[in-house]
């Protein structure tokens, strides 16, 4: 969960503003820490740190970072463990000045590393992927010497793709030469490429195209690699293609919705999964509300194929960051209070359908059905826009580990009682597939069908290194 | 447009955190300084400063704000000058050690501290108007010497109402003796009353009373002091009571929807500003359109009553602070595109109606105009939820000078032409009382009908102060 | 032990610049908060926090601190509590406007605090004596009400002095009429009085008035205030005037060499305390080595006095702050040798005379012993510009309880044996006088004869107060 | 100008917390970036900031620098421009992982940097030659492949040795197989070796060995590499030595009085720099003052040797630091009465032998002169300890361009008119010499003979630099 964005422009002019205005519309994807590499063709300039964009960037620093190449990321930490060391880009000096940033994550991670370790002696100083990414590929390109070619970066994208398992859309500045964008064989995450009279960009979301106005081209392809040289030319080459798997949860909840996603409108999708979930629908409500703010596009279209009220009777707190911890000896309903705060005109005697977009752990929707039937509520139906959810995720998405995931061992009717509803309908994959509009999408945590090649040994050890990070915080 | 928040407990435990998960909830009021002052009955505690509540208040700061009586605030800046100064609450050592906060403002600020000055020979420290009222009150409370006593706090009141022309909802502590809570003789700026097993709440709006677990008692009256003392007892008496004529902005656009002010539901006052509006209503739209957050609620009530669709074709940033300032070659237009950001599939080729909840100077809504137009819109149809803004505003919203304000000077219809829009619809006078359900409001910004003595003059004194207060920070 | 500045400029001109630069040459005073507070006649500004001045005065609170009148304060905390609470200058805003910082310590504070709740219901909000001071001046102000008169400054004046049992010496700005400085009826901290074309000054020590270019005056006479008005024209009158009992430990340690103190410079002084010490000397040593930087003058003096060799065997590191904490399980001689290196070529085989300003606890002198003893040192003996410390100091040097003063309970020759030196040679009270040149000063923690009305009781009391502060802080 | 240590801890305890107080022990080296960089064997921690070793070290950071090896850094930056990007040590990922801080300058750093850019396609990513130093040395580790062996390091070195025009001593992290340390081959910058029971350590002054309890070893000699393996075995080889010619100023004026340089104390050295000047003295003087802090040990040399009474007459304020810019309008004396003040008796009516450590550009030096004047000097004889300074320092001495060098193209008798000064005594090449007791030294700024190949056409591009790296500072 992490958002990226790579610019070359062609006009002379430094790239640094863009790219800080364009990481605020992606922010979103990531609050942990915000960085900026740039280059002026004769070295790299950088900043990143912990923090939001409008933190971490002074104006001072927008000055300072010089070149006409840049690329931007802002990160969501799983772990919330050693922000500052793996905050993105990162660079290496060998070959040509290489600085990458990417949105993915790398399934194979431990044994590519020791790999990295033990035949190429590479050291890695922090525990983000995308200083492995960089690494495979600096190592890759650093096994012919000589002059920089664009054959040579493609040739080094083949072994890379073979030996990295997992998702990552990246982006990197070859120092010197021009602007790389590449993304996994099966597409599982995000990446747009985009132009206007002035350069070229990639972003994970097509916000960022439309605020700095940048005609949207097309997405990346699946396994595609392309390289934009000093002279505004666009070299692309398919590395290394599979089925393409767009992961779900982009639609779902992720992407903004006013992002398009392999043509797909966001918003589109989330309307068509609440007109999904109306098709199975026989309950009789009073109203429609949904938890804000990812939920309200499905509860509109949901509230319109059922005929019934939407209504926002859930109100949010702008105020209340992750990060706040509500002091120990207060009851935990005041935390789910002090987020999301119920109107009682609309709770009150009222057969409510709460949609929401997925229910991962449980915990936070039984305190939220909890707080509503205190205010009244008659009957709660809730209407989830994601199927179950029963596998962790390889890809990005920090989706833990079974032992957390409500539905991995309990049937909708154990997971609605634990949660106190009236009743629970969940999306089913078709209405999801026909909701997104592809047959072929990544439906990993619900199927357990990997699309990358994922054994039930990876998962175990997966879940393992997880819970030892959690406990490492704790 | 501040907020604020007074507790007393007497089961003995500290205060401070409360304080501070109030804050939170109340935040939307005011971004620019918070403050907490504690008392344990032997004296003060003191933290305040520039910054959200998140950012001011650490770990430590809420340990060592000891006792059990205590007041905090949230403050918006009208100017943006000397915020750690001008950041409440603010105390005197005597009488009793006094420290207050308030909603609101004084509109004779200038006459009361030269008398101040002149005649108490009491010097401020700040331009804070709850530095004012805290003098005048400590200036009353030590005219006659001697030992606390509640007629001495009432008795003080009184020519403190006659002095100060304004509004003010304030809490204040009597350092050893008990908590204060006292309202302008209009009930212009909301003051809400609660109570618990362990104490008593006043705050600026009932969702504070929400998240605490505080029991709605009612709201405060025009005119009325509360004064809580140490064993719980509520002594209580109007002082100075007028003609009750609550500001109508917190309906319509400035507290929370979840929040209920004098009895009305800001979230049902809303739904029934869109319904007003409906009544009017002869256009065929496509689809209502409202600009987030304040103006959803009345969307949805305009679009269930002339039987359109509800739809979230803007989407809001929630990452672009107000101090975030877009660089200057950029094209404003971007500015705009930031903070809202077009959904195309819901815009293109569509009749809109789009919902506001009011036009002060007239750009932003002109820039969201000229956006939606880019985008495709066929018709773009305002619909204001506030009647024209025509005059300042004395009682503590930030609307300016009558230079600034788009329909002091224009025809509804010059209006419509200036912003490029197909039509125009405002709310009326007689629309917003009934969706509020209430005769006697202030209107003063719509009419000039200023509910305290307010004079051709002191508007046109008010206005060059303004300005100059602007021209300094530019 | 604390550093203030007073000016007031009588040529139009701001202030603040020439606070900051004075303070940054009596930060040696205190180095635990910093303050400002200007008058620009019509109101106070002001500027506080813990840290040096360096760090806590930026640019642009330099200009935002405006106004022709202004005090200044660096702060020791004895206790390291409470540091932003308790950083002076407090101000009030009744009558007047004033605002106070001083140098010095309240012998009677709980019983002036305790009157000013009980009897003038006056509540403090932190627990420096700088805002009990301020408020006992503002309660003796505030007793008969109308304008302001110098008489009405000089009579409240007079009854302060009879309460406050202690040392203060008080730099005061009373807002729109001019600067006020006043000093403890003993004269026990020192306050400097100069001008210059510009305008007037009152400082700790002289090397305010030598950088900002301010002639010497005077020295501020025991129990005399100076009131300077806005036209310049000085008011003086002496207040309550007993014997004059400046404080040793200016001289011995406190102030800068190049400060003078009632017309005798501390360089001077520290000579003649080395040449004191001389005539009592009967050993035979190689070297004289100070315990830099305070040791320095009286060690050249006693050097050249006793016909041995001057040298600086110990090199001071600058760099290590006095929150500096050395982690645990080192050998605690490191943190001396950290702070004090010894140079070899100095050390061994060597008999050394070790001069030191003072021994307190005397922890740090057994350690230096002993890590002289490591690099070789023949002989060590010890040689003390002050007298054995035995009685806590009441009036602002920060000189703890009986039980930690080795001198208060054990004789030289024990206190030699626990610090295992050689020899040891303290001053006599009688060359400590003869070195200063005055008969009168205050030895009370020598002597145990307090100036001020200090009886067994005040002293035990003290003593418990201060072992509780500091329970509190470990 | 920059200080450095490299341990290696061989009982697994982690190294942070030595690292952290022997850099402050050396902050007089550099006080502009603080770093450390340590390796558990697995990875890196990395520390790096801006600031003084107190302010960017915080105890979490302490914790988190795991691992038994570690190199620190403090920085001195001529230009004061991108100090936080250009902060050491640095590190590359590849070969091995390898971490690197050094002190000294490298003469060719344009010429390597082009080549390395060029040649071996590497990009740096700062101006910092530490940088450079590290990729030079990666670059040829890695022209062999395969795995680590000290031969390979050794081989290494050797072409490094061979291509870096300069002065360094660098300490170097291979992770997982040891500490290396390495030193130019003319020696020019000090580095000392010891051991303790529990490991090793390299560091630029014996001070760190003293405080950390390790013991002295020898100085690394010019050429010299030394690998310390994880089983704490030595491994050293001499790579490429040339004349050893040791920088005179660690002597004169950079290194702490406490420690050793190639054998010679350095407060002995200074003893007899004094001294030498004495041969030659032919004046009378009352008394010899040193301008503090770096003089005091050359002028109780001077003052013994001719027989005058030594004296601190200048005081020096320590809270003024090198960024405090002292208000625009204030007279320039008044700058240097901040930082020096004099004391009145010492001065007035008296003939002085001021004694300086050396003379760079002279202003400061005149603006002393013309204080002392107007405090009443008799006479002022200026002594100073280093020969007059006519050449650019190309080996890390912030020594400017010749422009700017006051005897690179002045008489003596015209300085001393410049200064004001009643006599001037520069110290000889060859006092200068005798006093440290080599022969061999660096005295390429008093001589212009470098001891490496540098050419009048060099130093002509250095002073181009220089010049263009200030007025982008200004």
């Amino acid at each position: 969960m992490c958002g990226f964005i790579g610019i070359i422009k062609l006009n002379g002019k430094d790239v640094a503003e863009e790219l800080v205005t364009g990481l605020l519309s992606i922010q979103h994807r990531g609050q942990d820490s915000s960085g900026i590499i740039t280059s002026d063709r004769s070295r790299f300039h950088i900043k990143k740190n912990a923090g939001l964009v409008s933190n971490v960037f002074s104006k001072s620093d927008v000055k300072s970072l010089k070149g006409n190449v840049g690329i931007g990321h802002v990160r969501y930490s799983t772990i919330g463990f050693d922000i500052e060391n793996d905050s993105q880009p990162f660079f290496v000096n060998y070959p040509f000045g290489i600085a990458l940033a990417h949105n993915g994550n790398i399934a194979n991670y431990e044994e590519i590393r020791s790999s990295l370790e033990k035949e190429s002696h590479r050291q890695l100083t922090s525990r983000c992927d995308a200083e492995l990414i960089l690494n495979v590929f600096a190592d890759e390109m650093s096994r012919t010497s000589g002059d920089f070619s664009i054959g040579k970066v493609f040739d080094s994208l083949g072994p890379l793709m073979k030996k990295l398992n997992g998702s990552y859309s990246a982006v990197a500045i070859i120092n010197g030469h021009g602007l790389l964008a590449f993304r996994d064989p099966n597409g599982l995450r995000p990446m747009i490429f985009g132009k206007n009279d002035s350069g070229f960009i990639f972003a994970s979301e097509t916000v960022v195209l439309n605020l700095l106005d940048y005609t949207y081209i097309r997405d990346v392809k699946p396994g595609e690699a392309i390289f934009i040289d000093n002279n505004g030319k666009i070299h692309s080459k398919i590395i290394d293609a599979r089925e393409k798997t767009p992961c779900m949860f982009e639609w779902v909840y992720f992407a903004r919705p006013d992002s398009t996603i392999e043509g797909r409108s966001v918003y589109d999708v989330r309307l068509r999964l609440g007109e999904e979930l109306a098709k199975r629908w026989d309950k009789d409500v009073d109203v429609v509300i949904p938890v804000p703010d990812t939920s309200r596009t499905a509860a509109m279209g949901f509230a319109k194929a059922i005929g019934a009220e939407y209504r926002e009777g859930l109100i949010k707190n702008r105020y209340v960051g992750r990060t706040f911890i509500m002091p120990a000896q207060k009851k935990r309903d005041n935390a789910v209070k002090l987020k999301l705060n119920p109107i009682t005109s609309e709770i009150k005697g009222k057969k409510i359908a709460l949609v929401d977009d997925s229910i991962v752990r449980g915990t936070t929707s039984k305190r939220l059905v909890s707080l509503l039937r205190k205010y009244g509520a008659k009957e709660i139906h809730l209407v989830v826009t994601c199927p179950p959810i029963k596998y962790p995720c390889f890809y990005g998405i920090d989706i833990a580990t079974r032992k957390e995931l409500i539905a991995s061992d309990k049937s909708v009717e154990e997971i609605r009682k634990f949660l106190g509803a009236d009743s629970i309908t969940y999306q089913t994959i078709e209405g999801l597939k026909r909701a997104i509009g592809m047959n072929s999408i990544c439906t990993a945590c619900l199927t357990g069908n990997y699309p990358t090649n994922i054994s039930e040994t990876d998962i175990s050890r997966f879940e393992k290194i997880r819970e030892e990070e959690r406990s490492r915080v704790v």
